[in-house]
């Protein structure tokens, strides 16, 4: 493993008055020559000779040879650094006495090299732990992760305390505008919810913050700034200048957690296109593809990219809540109660609901699905409009004003939540279709279609290309990413040359405002139907609909 | 100025949609900006032409011969890193936009680079202020520097603390040995003086800990020990290996400081050869100069450095407490009441007292002159003992069953002190001789004799040559020091690239464990005599001793 954490044990030979280096000076002697292995194992890995080793083994040639062929992370360079922290020079006695020179250093990366930051007698490499976080405006996932085994202990989601101050963003961004001593209740509230999850995780696992040593962490701007305590009116406003897109690693005590471990965010690229987004280009390793993918989450916001390792070229959009079931009548979140799948069988409705409850209502997985059966059924129209000779479910609701079908007891699905869920999924689409164009490319030209998120967890294929959310390409190359965000701040844990991707990715991403683009408009009008006006783009919806 | 912190005044563009950068990163841009000036303006002057420098601005090629030429300190290439301490991207918003993006940012040296440590509304760059301090075991002595205009503001003396665990190093050591609780007690007691000196300082100037960017510090290795909360008792015992020799910069806070600044603090060579060492070294010049030159400190150790550019041999020893009035019998230190000057005229006693009060003791200066004048008066013999015959003031005492001098009403100075001085002088003597004789050179190969700390600065340097503590080479090449321990800090506080020289310092040091050296109590035995048993090294004194 080679992550942003290290564990080394150490066999150090007693001073003597011959040899009487600091204790200090004795472990980052050996810490070096650790390091010295490890590079001239993978010079030889890479095909560089061990002979060309010797002869320069700490020379500046040497060193840049391989930095720029990118097979070390330029960290275990000889002239690597490694400091000390404070607390690490007042245990080394007795520990080092104690322990008869056998000891445990415990590093973090920091800019330039590593910094020790905990001493422990004998050999304990094999505990070795820390953490990733995903930390979303409605929820904060976190997972404890075996930096010796590379693999997770356990997954955590608590709430995000900030909802206490408004269930949508802009309401908590409003609420701090110009009062530094509100913002403070903010981001307290947000390190708050990251120091339950951590002793949740600690009640599941046994394993709590004083054993780990570093955290990464991805999240949207505002929830990044809210966290390190940064004023996000800006994300929102105009001109959209972020107060910080990257902040440098901090530690978690600065950062008020209970957690001495260094804290790594991943950056933003823009004020719509977070650290969430970089972390899942890297997670679905579009960055490094020979094909052209596209990377889509949508939840209240889209956020797009399509690129391959030659380029990288993305977007945001105001997509909506539809998706979260927010605009929907009966629209709830993915919680026990809500309907997430639909069938239409011999004109009546076969629900799947979350928990096995009586439904209560329904969730976006359950809408897409929902609406492909009652498109391919003939019940709406391409347009999006109710067929009401096509059932006699389909009913004018006299309260309502408008027509309307009962897909469960109680819960009807209206003409108006059709109309609003065809907006954004038509502003998905066009996201999509506008970058697709920049390039000059169709869909015939994508490898994989990666879709992020918890709404892309559940979706159903099928339903999802029907209605034109996502486009009518092989099955297999849609590939539901889950939770993209977590799986690159869990890389980046446990790879620390993933900070030189995440700077790429950064240096790659072009960004295109789309409300300035003229085109935007027009395009949306276009793909204002079910699945498109152009049938011609859905072959297969176009087949199931002559069936 | 060129120091360990920066303060640059930025006039910054504001943010539009088209350029919205972050604050941060608007910030970074414009001071990398500025580097790029820098070292442009550098290369010129040092002669790389304009034209290679434009060729190749950003090339990794151009970075490393200027950088190997020593021309930068390494951190003025455009390479350097800049990053921001938290609390400084919390007051992004709303300082930036009140002072319509003109402000200054405050920087202060990192391992590779810069730390963004303090934003100000304005041009501030005239208030630029940072400390330097010499930690002595029983003074601090701390300076305010005006970094803007890189000169003192004031100057302090502090008594440390420590003294209330006991006058003597070893003290206070024992009294820490393997307990911990004690020695933060010694710790807390270290920085209380800083605090003190600080508030003292403030007093003086009007300038406080909250408006000082950096502290470059000095002390033996015993202090820097007590000072970081390291358990100092490996200082005195064998086999002398410290905890750590070298540390790095941590913030005033950290550090128990009420002080938010940067701390650096000059290494320790050994466990005798501490950090003041090096930074008086440092301060004279020695490690640059073509002439050999000698570095001596006298106190209650002797640490004495030869060398030049080329090396430095250097070694230490206890001289004894003599030399501060430490064991002879009316000795005192160099406090009000203290004779610090003698001369004998006609047979009596001419003396200077510190603070024109009736005499209390002899300080150290004043021992010497004391001696120099009855030797040259032929009251004692060059064995160093009492020549009854030569005055009638030459009484045989018979309380102490000794000899003795009245040199003042009622203070009498012995034989035993003076046999106690000659093996105090015969040891700091030795010590040079014999690192002469090991390179293979006499005293008339050199160049200047650096005589450092209180005792130098007050001493007569015709005294001191006439007992032989000093060389007798002509007097304009003995140079008195004063504190450079405390002038090596404030070079450093103000030359950031210093930190280069002291890395070259420390590799070059060669140091002798004179304890280990089989002819060093025959030379010993052989210094013990005034000047010296071989006269003819002294030819001014012999000259004298004829008149």
């Amino acid at each position: 493993m080679n992550g942003l954490s290290r564990k080394r044990y150490l066999e150090l030979t007693e001073p003597t008055e011959e040899d009487c280096r600091s204790s200090w000076q004795r472990i980052k002697d050996a810490l070096e020559e650790t390091f010295r292995e490890i590079e001239s194992e993978q010079g030889k890995q890479s095909g560089v000779t061990a002979s060309v080793q010797k002869k320069q083994p700490g020379s500046i040639e040497a060193g840049q040879e391989k930095q720029s062929g990118g097979i070390v992370s330029g960290c275990e360079k000889q002239s690597c650094t490694i400091e000390p922290a404070l607390g690490f020079l007042q245990t080394l006695y007795p520990v080092c006495e104690d322990s008869a020179w056998k000891v445990t250093v415990s590093m973090v990366a920091v800019d330039n090299g590593w910094k020790a930051v905990r001493l422990e007698a004998g050999d304990t490499t094999k505990q070795h732990y820390g953490y990733c976080v995903d930390l979303g405006s409605t929820t904060v996932v976190m997972r404890l992760i075996d930096c010796a085994r590379g693999r997770s202990l356990g997954q955590v989601s608590v709430n995000n305390r900030q909802i206490a101050w408004g269930a949508d963003i802009l309401t908590r961004i409003f609420y701090c505008k110009d009062h530094p001593e509100r913002l403070k209740e903010l981001t307290d509230a947000t390190r708050a919810s990251l120091a339950e999850a951590m002793e949740a995780l600690r009640q599941k696992t046994g394993v709590g913050p004083e054993e780990c040593l570093c955290m990464t962490m991805a999240g949207n701007a505002a929830m990044m700034h809210f966290f390190y305590g940064l004023d996000p009116f800006c994300v929102f406003a105009s001109p959209y200048a972020l107060r910080a897109g990257q902040v440098p690693a901090y530690s978690g005590k600065e950062l008020g957690l209970p957690f001495s471990g260094m804290v790594y965010s991943y950056p933003a690229r823009a004020n719509y296109l977070g650290g969430d987004i970089v972390s899942g280009v890297l997670a679905c390793g579009m960055d490094k593809a020979d094909e052209l993918g596209i990377f889509l989450d949508i939840g209240t916001n889209g956020e797009l990219v399509i690129g391959n390792k030659e380029f990288l070229l993305c977007g945001a959009g105001a997509a909506g809540p539809a998706l979260e079931g927010g605009v929907v009548k009966t629209g709830m979140r993915a919680e026990p109660g809500a309907v997430f799948g639909v069938k239409l069988e011999n004109g009546s409705f076969q629900l799947q609901v979350i928990g096995g409850e009586a439904p209560r209502g329904i969730c976006g997985s359950g809408i897409v699905d929902l609406l492909a059966e009652l498109f391919l059924h003939g019940w709406v129209d391409i347009r999006g409009k109710f067929v009401p000779q096509a059932s006699e479910s389909i009913q004018w609701r006299q309260e309502e004003q408008e027509q309307a079908v009962e897909y469960a007891p109680g819960l009807w699905f209206y003409q108006s939540d059709i109309t609003e869920f065809i907006r954004t999924k038509a502003a998905a689409h066009t996201m999509v279709e506008y970058l697709m164009g920049q390039v000059g490319l169709s869909m015939d030209h994508i490898g994989k279609f990666h879709v992020a998120g918890a709404f892309g967890t559940f979706l159903d294929k099928e339903s999802a290309v029907a209605v034109g959310l996502y486009p009518d390409i092989e099955r297999q190359r849609i590939v539901s990413e889950g939770n993209a965000s977590l799986e690159g701040a869990q890389y980046w844990l446990l790879h620390r040359q993933a900070g030189q991707r995440i700077k790429e990715i950064l240096e790659k991403m072009e960004y295109v405002q789309f409300a300035a683009v003229d085109d935007f408009l027009r395009m949306m009008t276009a793909a204002q139907a079910l699945p498109h006006t152009d049938l011609e783009r859905y072959p297969t919806v176009k087949q199931k609909l002559k069936l």
